[in-house]
């Protein structure tokens, strides 16, 4: 009996390395069959990626692949939890093996680097789109979630920001850049490195904590909301790029602002910041602290100097959209 | 600060009366956290309809929400698996609230019916597109697999066949009917039920299982290959409602071949069947015996009089497109 391509397509993805002994059963059933360790909550997300909003068309399929999955281990991370499966509901055009190759090299690619399954999924014809779901693993009470800073606390972030927003900017001719330079950019932009060493070392250690996948501004912005708390930012020490320096300088606005970076932000009570930094130094990985939560509502952006930053007077536009 | 549409509609789709107690955090954080209980296997799967591929651009709204849930209970159905937890992707146009609350009330009626709490999920912008995971705990080891047929088990169909693939005709105009057919076959079409509860009630009775999405001859061929074995079908045993009969008479093709029923088929050790009757019964509701598994590989359609049942001579063309 002849089966569709699109058959074809889901047998493709079941080549992949990681074999995990909590899944009783995979790829190729109804429903796959999953086993959650006892004692640990499971964290879930999911997030699409559709063609001429999320990503240009002519992207390259394994970039997209890699970061079809990063930016959902990125929620992962930014919850405290230990990345074990996923799920893949991918939307074609048409069944275009070179394509397929190229994706799922680099969707299994990063996967394998951080032991997840691919366990079932639902492959369809339509404009291209893809929906991953990933789930992982936080011992119950101990995920990182937005409700939990509390004045005080100390606002930090991991790597640098705005990177993703200058490598977009690249990506479309509206910024030239040395080759080095662009490459390291479109990169951050492209392939992004979900933080998720960072996120399962937080665990105890941090309060609340988000991925910063709209902007600083916005995603601590969810945090704020969410706690029922404000919070000072110290807008000239937010951690940026050698790139980012040379390029536009102190551009905050793009730092404050561009999305994409899947960077985490985080708060701390003050007196664990020893022990964040000795973590951050083991890991070979940087975070730097930015502000401080406080009781009273709102966002207030100062300069070194103590002025405020003004951000609508600095043309800061990423709500227009 | 001002949020976007989109966020107003995750949001939306947060009205919800289903709220329980192994969900310690639902929508709006990075992750939604999960306690699945001990002693369970998660069963999980994922589904997407795309517009124009698996229903018809001006599809009302309810009915897609209510649909987009069902295909995905009857996966779980088809594993034995008790509904818990759902997540949505959802991609469309634009926000449009009037569509919106009807997507929503068909998804949650159906939801609620089930007590499925929606979890989390994703709101996007581009074609319209809608994919669900749909997650539910089955007893460790009693998972109804396609894997687990035996030759001499019965092979039986719950309710009837061909129903959805009458209403696809009508619904393109290529089918007249009178109202009341027209309105039960478009209805199947629509608003399939989920067979969750003979899904339950076929641990530990049944064997292997599947849901009839795309057809008999293709669902049941899952069975035979997973299992290794092959089956025998009387063809006009096969139970079909008083609309296709009066309508297409003994049209054995689209019994066989027309997906969208979302019955189940299955497989029975014969000396279980009085227990599945009396089963059936209690819940009103009718499983038909159809055939045998059996050790020769492939499937053989005969007729009452021992004739074969010729698929190809019958113009059947399920896997053409």
């Amino acid at each position: 009996m002849p089966i569709s391509e699109f058959d074809l397509i889901a047998r493709y993805f079941a080549r992949q390395d990681v074999r995990r002994p909590d899944v009783p059963l995979g790829v190729g059933d109804d429903c796959a069959l999953l086993r959650a360790p006892a004692g640990m909550d499971l964290a879930v997300t999911t997030d699409t990626l559709v063609a001429g909003v999320h990503f240009p068309e002519n992207t390259h399929p394994e970039a997209l692949g890699h970061k079809a999955l990063a930016v959902n281990l990125s929620d992962l991370a930014a919850m405290g939890a230990e990345p074990a499966w996923a799920m893949l509901a991918l939307t074609l055009p048409q069944a275009d093996e070179a394509w397929l190759e190229a994706f799922a090299r680099g969707l299994l690619g990063l996967a394998a680097r951080y032991g997840v399954q691919l366990v079932g999924g639902d492959t369809t014809r339509g404009p291209l789109s893809v929906t991953l779901q990933v789930f992982g693993f936080v011992p119950q009470g101990k995920a990182l979630r937005r409700d939990a800073a509390q004045p005080g606390d100390l606002i930090c972030v991991t790597g640098t920001l705005g990177d993703a927003g200058l490598g977009l900017r690249i990506a479309q001719g509206k910024l030239a850049a040395p080759a080095p330079y662009a490459e390291y950019l479109l990169g951050r932009l492209e392939r992004p490195g979900p933080r998720v060493e960072t996120g399962l070392a937080l665990r105890g250690l941090a309060h609340a904590a988000i991925d910063v996948s709209d902007g600083l501004v916005a995603d601590l912005g969810h945090i704020l909301d969410s706690s029922g708390v404000g919070a000072t930012v110290q807008v000239e020490r937010i951690p940026v790029s050698a790139a980012f320096r040379e390029l536009v300088a102190d551009d905050w606005n793009t730092a404050l602002g561009s999305g994409d970076d899947y960077e985490l932000c985080f708060t701390l009570p003050p007196e664990r910041r020893a022990e964040l930094e000795k973590s951050c130094a083991e890991r070979g990985e940087c975070c730097t602290c930015i502000g401080v939560i406080e009781q009273r509502p709102g966002l207030r952006l100062l300069r070194n100097d103590g002025s405020a930053f003004d951000l609508a007077a600095q043309g800061y536009d990423h709500f227009r959209g």
